[in-house]
C-alpha cells in the first residue's frame, strides 16, 4: 500500500532533541521514528514501527529456520516462580514490582527463564520429547538506573529471548552452536559490523557465554581483542598469572616511615627521592627505582549477598599502577552488591588506616582479601603498614601475607598481553545486540525439570538462554548507518524500498510521481511518495534525513522522459529513463 | 515451513481444566493453545500464537485499508497524562499502578486516549494535517475484579485501539462510519455471527457508541433486539415513557396499616386479601386487583464520585414488578461508584424504614430520588409510608411526590416494548468483540488539542475511540466454532490450512505423509503433519480437538493411490486420488 508523505503521521524536526547525546537517538527523533514518553520509555511512530517490524521478522525467520518454536508469555508475572529462583530478590531495584487489587505480588518480566522452564515441565515428560528450542519476541521491562541514548537502553524494550532444553551437555553445546550460527545470519542480514566476544554470565550463573557487540564509539560495552582472534568483553578478560618466584633469598620486609604518602603517586615519589638516604634506618638500595607497578594498592569495599541484611568488608589488592574497574569487580562478585566504604565504615573499623592499608590488618581482623592474579607467590610489594605515614617494602606474597584468593578486578588496558598469548590487546567499544549463554542446570534444578530416561530414571535437563535486543537493534543499526545529513538504512531494515520525491507542485509532476510510485509497487517494492506541497529543498532534506537507500526524483526531466535516481549511501546521482524505470529500480533494490 | 507434531511444542489434554466453565476455555487449554500463568494471565503456545497472529493480521489489514496508520505506544506509562484527565483516579482498582526506582508513579495502560491525544498534539498543528486515524495493536492491562473464562476476560490482553482526530463533527461521523465498515469486514472475515448494538459509553463520556457482540450463550453482555432492527446492549436500552395522566379527579392518597408486608409479594397478597374489607378505615375498593406493577419499589443505594471521600445516599424508584439491574444502574451513574446500603448505613439514617421506604422521607431528608421513566406525572402507586407496617395507596407522581429526575435502572425484560415502536424485545447474550465510540472533545479539551484553522483561529479537535479485543477474538471464535470433539476453526483463523494424519507407523506411510505435506506446502498451504509414533485413534482424536478445517489421512489406501479427505466441520469423508491430491485440497482451502 502506497504511503504518501502528505498524510503520513510524521513531522521531521530541524533541531536535535535536548536530551540526546548519541547520533542514533538524535536522528531517530529528528526523522520522526520514535518519541519519548518517559525516561527509557518510547513510542514508535509509523516509520520506527516499520523498521522495528522488519528487524523482528529477520529475527523470527532465522529462529524458525533453526527449528525454534515461537510462543508468548505474559509480561505481567506472578512473584512465585521468581521467588523460587531467588531472582525476585537478586534483581534488586532493576525489577518493576507491583501489586494487584488483591495484594498479590507481581513483576514485569525482565527475562523469562522461570516461565520457560515451567512451561517445558508442564508439557514434556519423556526423554523422547527433547531437545526443544522455544522463543518469544516480547516487550521486556527493566528499571534501569540510567536509561540512556533513546531506545539504546530503555526500560521497556522489545527482546527476542530463546531457551534450549537438552538431555546432555553435548546437546546443549549443539543448541548453543545453532543459536550462534543463527545470530551470525541475523546480524549479517541486518548489515551490522559486529564482534563476538567472550562474556561473563551476568546475573544468570553458568558456563560458556558469548556476546555479540555491534562496533560503535557510542557503545556502553568496552571489549578487547588480540591479534590472534581473541575477543572478550572487558568483564570477561582473564589476567594471565606470571610464574611464582622461589622465596629463598628474597630480602626481608621492612617498615619505613613515609610521611605524607597517602597516594600511590606520592609514595613512589617519596621512595625514589629517599632511596639513597636511609629511610627509617634501613636503606632502600641506591640502585633501586620504584614505579607504581611495585606497589600493592588495597581497596576496601563492602559486599552484600542478595537478600542479606548485613554488608561485609572485602579487601581488593591490585598492582598500584592499575585502578580497580568497578564493572569488572561487580561482574566478579555477582550476584552480590558492591559499594565503596563511606566515612562511617572507616570510623567503625579503626584498623583501616586510610591511605596506609596493608594485608596485615585485614588478616588480623578477619577481612576477606582477594588479589589480582599478578600477585603470585614470591612477588615483593611496597604496601601500607596499617599505620599512618608508614609503608612496608618487600612484603612478599606467600611469605609475609597470604590472600584468600584472586579476583579479576583490575582495569584492563590496551597493550596488556592477550590471554591467548598472541600479542597485546587493543580496546574498542560496542553495543550489546545479542547474548548466548550455556545456562546449565540452574533453572532445571530450581524447578526439578527432569525427563524420564529410557531406563525410567530421571534425567535433569540442561538449558541455554539466548537473547537479542530487537528494539535496541534499531538504534545499533542507526549508529552504524548515518552521515551528516541523516540516516542511511541498509535495505534489509529500511522502512521503505524507495523514496519517490515529487520535486515541484505542478499537477503533471504529482501525477508523474503517483504513476512512478504505482509502477514501483507493482514490481513488489514498498514506496513512500513525497507528494507534499513543500519546496524541493525541504523534500530532499527530509529524504536524506529519513534514510531510505534509494531515492527517485520526479522533476523537470519528466517532460523529457527522464527521472533522477539517487543512492542515499554514496550520494551518487544518475539520470534514468522514465520508461523501464520501475524495472531498473527493482533490480537495484533486489540486487543491492 | 512444515510443522511436525513429533517435535511441535504441544501436548493435548484429555481432561478439562478444573477452573474452566465455558467451552472455549476448556478447548483452548485441552488442545494446547493457551496455558494459565496467573488469574487472567495466559501464555500462548505455538498453536495459540498462530491463531492470535492470524486474527491480528486480519485486523491490521483492514485498519490499513481504511487509512489507519499503525504506531505503538508503551504499555508502561507515566501517571501525569492520566492525572490530567482524572482517569488515574477514575479507573479505581482496575488500574495496575506501580512505582519506579525513583518513586515515580506509573501505570500499565488500560487504553491510550491520553497518549494518542498528546502524540497528535506533538506532531500536528495545522488544519491541513487533519483528519488522521492512528491505531496500535498492543497488550493492555486491566486488573479485573473477576477475570474469567480463560482469555475471554483477561488482565493482560491484546487489543487493537484506534483513535480518529477530526476538525468537525461531520468528520468524526465519517471516521466513525469508516471504522464501522472496517469492523464489519473484519468480523465477517473471521466468520463470526455478531450483532451491532447501541451501547453506553462506559467510563469514556461522549455520544454515539455501538458495540459489536459475538452471539454466544456464554457471553457476559446481555443485549436485546426488536423486530424492526433495533438492538442494544441492556445498559443502553431506553425505556419509553408513557404519556402523563391529568391529575384532576385522581383519588387521594391514603395510608393503610399493612402488617408484615416488607416485600412486594407480601404487600400485593395483603392488599388483594383485604380489598373488600376496610384497611385502616378506608376501603381499597372491592373491584380493584393489585399487582406488583401497581407498587413503587424504592431501593436505597449510596454513590461516590471519583476521588470523593464521602458517599451520598440515592433513592431509586422502580415499578415493583421489576428488579433494579445493578449493571444498568452503574452504567447510568458512571463514573460514580455505587454500593448497596449496609446495616450501619440504615442505623445512621433512622428515617429509612426498611421495607417501608417511601418518597416522603427521602424528600424530607434531602435524599436525591430518581425514578424509572414509567413513573410519569399522574401515575398512582402503592408505596412505603416510611413507617413500619404501613403503606400508602394512590400516591400520585407529580401531585404527592416529585422525583429529582429519571434514571435507567430497572431491569429490561424480553417482551418489553422495543424503543423503536416496532414490537417487543427479545433478549440474547454476546461477547463484546468491538466497540466504536464518538468520544467528542473530552480528551482534546483536557490537553488543549487545537488545529490552527484557515483563519488562523484555533479549532478544537474532536475524537473517536475504537477498540477490538484481539486476544478475546480467539476465544469468541472458539465459542462459536466447536463441537463435542473439539475446535472447528474457520479457515481464516485456523493455525494451519491442512492437518495431515499419517495413520500408521510404517516407513511407507510416513514417507507418504511427508510427500503429501510437501506437495501441499508447494501449493502455498500451511500444513501440520502428524508424524508421531502414536495410534491412529489418538491422532484422529487430536486432529478433531485441534480443529484444522481440512484433514488428509494417509493410510492403508496409499498403496492403491488413495487418500482420505475429511471436513472437520461437517464430518464428511471422501476418498481422493493421491495423484493431484494437493491441487484438489488447495482448491478446497482457497474456495472454502
Amino acid at each position: 500500500m502506497l504511503t504518501r508523505m502528505s498524510s503520513l503521521f510524521l513531522r521531521t524536526l530541524r533541531e536535535d532533541p535536548a536530551d540526546a547525546e548519541v547520533p542514533s537517538h538524535k536522528l531517530l527523533v529528528r526523522a520522526g521514528y520514535v518519541r519519548r514518553v518517559a525516561p527509557g520509555v518510547y513510542s514508535w511512530l509509523p516509520l520506527g514501527l516499520k523498521v522495528l517490524r522488519r528487524i523482528e521478522n529477520v529475527v523470527r525467520e532465522e529462529m524458525d529456520a533453526m527449528g525454534g518454536q515461537e510462543i508468548q508469555f505474559p509480561a505481567l508475572l506472578p512473584r512465585e516462580p521468581y521467588e523460587a529462583t531467588n531472582r525476585w530478590t537478586e534483581y534488586g531495584p532493576n525489577l518493576f514490582r507491583l501489586k494487584d487489587r488483591k495484594g498479590g505480588d507481581y513483576l514485569l518480566g525482565p527475562t523469562h527463564e522461570e516461565l520457560f522452564t515451567l512451561a517445558v515441565k508442564g508439557e514434556y515428560s519423556s526423554y523422547k520429547d527433547y531437545p526443544v528450542i522455544l522463543y518469544q519476541i516480547q516487550n521486556k521491562y527493566r528499571d534501569e538506573e540510567r536509561p540512556r541514548a533513546g531506545i539504546l537502553r530503555g526500560r521497556e524494550f522489545l527482546m527476542k529471548d530463546s531457551y534450549s532444553f537438552d538431555l546432555t551437555d553435548e546437546g546443549l553445546s549443539e543448541s548453543y552452536r545453532k543459536h550462534r550460527d543463527a545470530y551470525v545470519k541475523i546480524f549479517d542480514r541486518l548489515g551490522l559490523r559486529y564482534v563476538i566476544v567472550s562474556a561473563t554470565s551476568g546475573a544468570m550463573g553458568g558456563s560458556a557465554s558469548e556476546e555479540f557487540l555491534a562496533e560503535s564509539e557510542t557503545g556502553e560495552d568496552t571489549f578487547v581483542r588480540g591479534p590472534g582472534g581473541y575477543a572478550a568483553n572487558v568483564e570477561a578478560v582473564t589476567t594471565p598469572a606470571p610464574p611464582a618466584i622461589p622465596l629463598d633469598g628474597l630480602p626481608a620486609a621492612q617498615v619505613h616511615h613515609t610521611p605524607d604518602t597517602p597516594t600511590i603517586e606520592s609514595l613512589v615519589d617519596f621512595l625514589n627521592a629517599h632511596r639513597e638516604s636511609s629511610v627509617s634506618g634501613t636503606s632502600l638500595g641506591a640502585e633501586r627505582t620504584f614505579t607504581a607497578a611495585d606497589t600493592l594498592k588495597n581497596v576496601l569495599v563492602k559486599t552484600r549477598q542478595p537478600g542479606a541484611a548485613e554488608w561485609e568488608l572485602l579487601g581488593i589488592g591490585v598492582p598500584g599502577d592499575r585502578e580497580v574497574d568497578m564493572k569488572r569487580l561487580e561482574a566478579s562478585l555477582e550476584p552480590a552488591e558492591v559499594a565503596l566504604l563511606d566515612e562511617a565504615d572507616f570510623a567503625r573499623n579503626a584498623f583501616l588506616v586510610k591511605g596506609y592499608i596493608g594485608p596485615g590488618a585485614l588478616a588480623a581482623n578477619g577481612v576477606r582479601y582477594l588479589v589480582d592474579p599478578r600477585i603470585v607467590t614470591g612477588t615483593a610489594w611496597v604496601t601500607g603498614a596499617d599505620k599512618a605515614d608508614h609503608h612496608v617494602v618487600d612484603l612478599v606474597a606467600g611469605r609475609d601475607f597470604t590472600p584468600d584468593g584472586t579476583i579479576e578486578a583490575a582495569e584492563v588496558r590496551a597493550g596488556d598481553p592477550s590471554p591467548d598469548g598472541t600479542g597485546v590487546l587493543e580496546a574498542a567499544r560496542g553495543i550489546e545486540i545479542g547474548h548466548i549463554f550455556q545456562l546449565g542446570r540452574k533453572y532445571a534444578d530450581a524447578f526439578s525439570l527432569d525427563a524420564l530416561g529410557p531406563d525410567s530414571k530421571p534425567v535433569r535437563i540442561t538449558m541455554g538462554s539466548y537473547g537479542i535486543g530487537v528494539s535496541r537493534l534499531v538504534a545499533a543499526v542507526a549508529e552504524q548507518s548515518h552521515d551528516g545529513s541523516g540516516l542511511v538504512w541498509p535495505r534489509s531494515v529500511s522502512p521503505f524500498d524507495v523514496h519517490v520525491v515529487v520535486a515541484g507542485k505542478s499537477a503533471e509532476l504529482l501525477e508523474g510521481g503517483e504513476a512512478v510510485a504505482a509502477e514501483l509497487e507493482a514490481h513488489g517494492l514498498s514506496v513512500v511518495l513525497d507528494d507534499r506541497k513543500a519546496s524541493p529543498g525541504v523534500k530532499f532534506a527530509d529524504a536524506e534525513l529519513i534514510g531510505v537507500p534509494t531515492i527517485v526524483v520526479v522533476g523537470r526531466g519528466l517532460a523529457d522522459g527522464k527521472l533522477e535516481l539517487k543512492d542515499r549511501a554514496t550520494g551518487e546521482r544518475s539520470e534514468i529513463d522514465r520508461a523501464g524505470a520501475a524495472e531498473l529500480v527493482a533490480g537495484i533494490v533486489r540486487g543491492g
